[in-house]
């Protein structure tokens, strides 16, 4: 299984080693099946998109937040276009829109700005108190059955879900563990793109557990709307994360979820937030 | 003071009142004086950002999210130019970007999403328990000798700090009660877009009160970098609503703000996220 998880590790890092066409052009190939239902992955997309932006900023600037619209349905099948406009190249920050293109036309659109390192204060709310990863399941042995199992086990992270204890706690709240399968390279930005893979993952996932669990997969359709993702201080992808998701709203074939990510140390590393399309079929 | 106060929101409704320069460009008239610091108020832009949007969007479509980022510091003694991008006009969605324009350059860009109504799952948890708005003490009153006073004054929207209950909350969660000061037109984009200017100064808030409580004015420097909303139910601006506000992380010279909004008779109809640069001087 090591051996398996680095491998797929090794395939999202070349996933996100864009081919250069020109300054501001990139090139990302798709990862061979797509998603669960043979669609783009919407969390390569965005990394790749995060890192497009990134290629073109002084590598002394760190992403510090994304906005991203999934605009139309891709198509795994054929590579996606990434165009880089500059917005701004501050004294401190610097902004980037970047366009992912297929078959002529925007698939999916995302904003995202770069800090140069900065002292200022630092605090924070303590991290949940929980149970460490080693204590709970693989994630994927609870979908090995279900038509996302091939997808869940191609993914290059783990994911651990953590039992609620609070009984009366809403079905869409709750911790899991996740981290990459294997070891990535040290460049803080390809660790940036790995969370953006991730996390399209995350807040989908709350929202289908607050509203949608007990309905089967046939009675209602799903996609990603949008993506927002904070990162607050350096992690690693490939060391264990723990997430905290919530989702507290649905209505209008629409629900938000949104997640606080801590590193073991406790330190509070990402906030992320999604709204999920839900319609009832 | 009902009349002041409904004279601000008219103010309001005649600075969303974008005068139409071309098809898909807009211009709009700043507040005289800007913000307490002499800036363009961010609320302000972000709400005639939406309003340019929401002007090439069939009228049976309504904003459901906005992501934007502020780019440059903007200018009060000249309007700002808002072109907008027909991003995609799908069967139920409709997208839009929105850049303001001063001096030549992008001062703020802006996404939104537009959705026709459909029906689906309608759930949510509820409502904090709080006491109703008139308990509490306009949030005026104890800004009155502030050198934000006459900003705050100048407001078309009133604000009522619900103390804290629970000494052990930490410092930047709350609630407050928030309202225009007047009535606006029944038009729901009037308020979508009313709310999103009341709405630049409510994350902000919760990230001042939770780092940079005890430390004077002078110390530390502040700006917008961001701001998303989420409008998941019908409301009306012009009647109470809920914040429950929260900031749990403040690190390298950045905050982040996060609230839900519900109205009075418990529905939540909005969550916003918005970070803060906070530089110490």
């Amino acid at each position: 299984v090591v051996e398996d998880g680095q491998a797929l590790v090794d395939e999202l890092v070349s996933l996100l080693d864009l081919e250069s066409i020109e300054k501001d052009i990139f090139r990302g190939r798709q990862s061979e099946g797509g998603n669960h239902r043979g669609d783009v992955f919407g969390g390569l997309v965005a990394a790749q998109a995060l890192m497009a932006a990134g290629r073109t900023v002084e590598p002394d600037r760190s992403p510090h937040s994304l906005h991203a619209y999934f605009i139309r349905r891709g198509d795994p099948s054929v590579p996606i276009v990434f165009t880089v406009d500059r917005i701004r190249d501050g004294r401190s920050f610097t902004t980037r829109r970047v366009v992912a293109i297929q078959h002529g036309q925007g698939i999916f659109a995302l904003e995202a700005s770069f800090q140069l390192a900065q002292p200022g204060i630092d605090s924070q709310t303590p991290m949940p108190v929980t149970a460490p990863p080693e204590s709970f399941t693989e994630f994927e042995a609870t979908y090995v059955d279900s038509p996302q199992g091939d997808f869940v086990r191609r993914l290059p992270f783990e994911m651990r879900q953590v039992p609620a204890i609070d009984p009366s706690a809403p079905p869409g709240s709750g911790y899991q563990w996740l981290k990459a399968k294997g070891r990535l390279p040290d460049d803080p930005l390809v660790h940036a793109c790995a969370l953006t893979f991730a996390t399209d993952l995350v807040p989908a996932r709350a929202v289908l557990d607050a509203f949608a669990s007990g309905r089967t997969q046939e009675s209602f359709r799903t996609a990603s709307l949008d993506h927002a993702v904070w990162f607050h201080r350096p992690f690693r992808a490939d060391e264990w994360l723990l997430v905290d998701a919530e989702s507290t709203t649905a209505s209008g074939a629409r629900g938000l979820g949104t997640a606080r990510m801590y590193a073991a140390d406790g330190r509070q590393i990402a906030t992320l937030a999604q709204e999920m399309m839900i319609r009832v079929v």
